[in-house]
């Protein structure tokens, strides 16, 4: 049973037909959750794994399952999945090769005849990417109980509609409560969506675990005044305070621990005049680090030079908590059976941990679960230039479909 | 003659009667260039005028000009002068002070049936600000032959209205020519919009130029990146490299020379989304000096920091020159003037140079210039919290006065 092998040109052609849904010029895929696009999707695969002999449930969020039946029906199943919806000129690989890797191993155990013993589904999460509805991972959360459904339901996009209405109006609002059940292992297969598989020149990333992740609102208030008559010594600028904030927390975070990350991405001034000292300024602080004892102590750290930084210059200044997931590890004997199953295969591979969030994150919370990454282009991802090499393609399928055998029967 | 005053009570309630129109709710006034309000402004001032015995001429450009005569009518005449047009939200003295000032000289000189030897006229500038209609000190420039009449007829507003159109509809076009003629001194009160006067404890600015001013356009370009999973080492972020860059402007400048200046006004990130590194960050400088060589130096040390900060990033810079002001030295007779004026009234003084533009600015390149600052509270300016103190609006009057008297007997 181990000799057995995806079908890599099945996959990629598969990969191939998924992108033509919602194709954008520059080569990518814009499928936003809930749309008639994402229902294309939905159907496309529904189709594929129909043909494969699966069964089809679709839960009251919208999640889909493609069950293959094994020997012992009443053991608890093996799960792989991602998502298939983008982001609004999105790629072509981020989620849907998760999701198709996942089909291509039940396509793989059809044209084998095989049957596992226990069950094995494929699931495709509504709304990962929570670029129409917010939060993301939507589907999974409230699969994994971290979310009402309601609420979820509830979520609106920029024109008022609700993900409940948009959900019904694809027809995709299934009957099967969508809830907690038991499952014996989730798997992830996913584009790396950074730089250092391909850095580093390895096929395959065995993940431990996802970053934890704080998101911050900062504001800076100063004096807004006259560009041309305000010496400089008497000035009280938020947009300098604020350069060096951005400068102190790069440089902080690069000491800090090579696995730590901090970026300010949204940034706006006020008046934003270009003869006027501004009154303010607003940017976003996202904060990332694997273990959670050091994502506190870095946050202390960047609070602590705010208030250094901002003393001497007459500056108030606010640090507001927006979000907070904390880290999450995955289960030790589903890394060691990534990482066995690569090497078995014969690839390449490192341990690293998931920069980005995943499904995954909240799959974690009910069972044990992994992720298998392969390399992206200069590491580009949410972005139509997202873009892999076939033989990554293969190659994470392959430890993908490994990892199931091995899991489903034991 | 050199024992006459301004009537100070009477300057102070028409401030506040031309304040009621386009009154703002934080006690400022709003009267855009070429709307209603700004007739509303000029119909009152016309008003005032004529009672105070004066012929009326209204030029192509819109420019008021209330003459009283003198007794030697052909000679050059002295000229004050300023703008009634207002900031969105601005402040009830930024020229209307100056405005005012000169109306209040033209009937103190009623007042005492004085006749001096040369005419006197006060000048109202159109569009000053610059804000509905760009550029500023438009009324000026046409006047002084620093700009095309039709160029600045032609300029349009956001809703498409061109600055011609409205300046008809509010029945301001006049039939007198607007270009240079003869003048044989002009004078400008105005508030110092600047925090130096206050902070001294001084009462009259004699003011000996205005600042060169330069404003650029900077783009910083960097790779933008998923900020989750991409290593702080391989980053090309362009914000932490506009942070520096602000941070290095600020250092500069406050190192180069007390009377230099600089601000970043404008700054916007692209894509600036909260989990995203940026690609592209845009900004703009306003450098201002009152020399034009050190203005020079200011402007090559930029760019060198510029070119030194960005090198080690891995990020492409472009600094664009989009305006420049050169620097403008008021004529020595007339600051000597203005200084002694103050003296011989017992007025606390210093000499300084605006950091601002003004109309004077344009003047100065006709005909012997010179302006007179008081201070306003807490250097606050183009704001509705503008305030001045009534004995510093006095003070200033009666120095515009005594000057006027010096200038127009020589």
């Amino acid at each position: 049973m181990s000799e057995i092998a995806i079908n890599s040109e099945r996959l990629w052609q598969s990969l191939a037909d998924m992108a033509r849904i919602g194709a954008t010029k520059l080569g990518g895929s814009k499928r936003l959750a809930l749309t008639d696009e994402d229902r294309a999707g939905r159907d496309l695969f529904v189709s594929w794994a129909r043909a494969a002999g699966c069964g089809i449930t679709i839960d009251e969020m919208g999640n889909i399952f493609a069950r293959r039946e094994g020997s012992r029906p009443e053991a608890e199943p093996v799960m792989a999945g991602s998502h298939l919806d983008t982001q609004p000129t999105g790629g072509r690989f981020d989620g849907v090769f998760g999701v198709l890797a996942g089909l291509e191993v039940l396509r793989t155990l059809a044209d084998h005849k095989l049957t596992t013993a226990r069950p094995f589904e494929v699931a495709v999460w509504t709304n990962e990417e929570g670029s129409r509805f917010q939060p993301a991972m939507m589907g999974s959360a409230v699969f994994a109980g971290a979310m009402p459904l309601e609420e979820a339901l509830g979520a609106t996009d920029q024109t008022g509609a609700t993900a409940g209405a948009e959900l019904a109006r694809i027809q995709y609002k299934g009957e099967a409560p969508c809830r907690p059940r038991p499952l014996h292992a989730y798997l992830e297969a996913h584009i790396e969506q950074g730089p250092v598989l391909e850095a580093e020149e390895l096929t395959i990333g065995v993940v431990t675990g996802i970053q934890g992740i704080k998101w911050f609102k900062a504001t800076l208030e100063g004096i807004n005044a006259h560009a041309g008559t305000t010496p400089m010594e008497v000035r009280r600028d938020p947009l300098v305070g604020a350069a060096r904030i951005v400068e102190a927390l790069d440089s902080m975070t690069r000491a800090f621990r090579p696995d730590a990350v901090a970026t300010v991405g949204m940034f706006s001034v006020s008046p934003g005049s270009i003869n006027v000292i501004n009154q303010e300024v607003n940017f976003s602080v996202d904060l990332r680090c694997p273990e959670e004892a050091a994502l506190l102590e870095l946050e202390k750290e960047f609070r602590a030079a705010c208030d250094e930084i901002t003393k001497g210059m007459g500056l108030r200044w606010k640090l507001e908590e927006i979000w907070y997931s904390p880290p999450s590890l995955f289960a030790p004997q589903v890394v060691d059976k990534v990482e066995a199953a690569a090497r078995a295969l014969g690839l390449s591979a490192r341990r690293m941990v998931s920069g980005a969030g995943h499904d995954a994150k909240h799959l974690a919370d009910l069972c044990p679960a992994g992720m298998i990454f392969i390399p992206c282009e200069n590491g580009i991802s949410h972005n139509e230039l997202e873009n892999v090499q076939p033989e990554h393609v293969a190659a994470g399928a392959n430890v993908l479909l490994r990892t199931v055998l091995e899991l489903a029967e034991s």
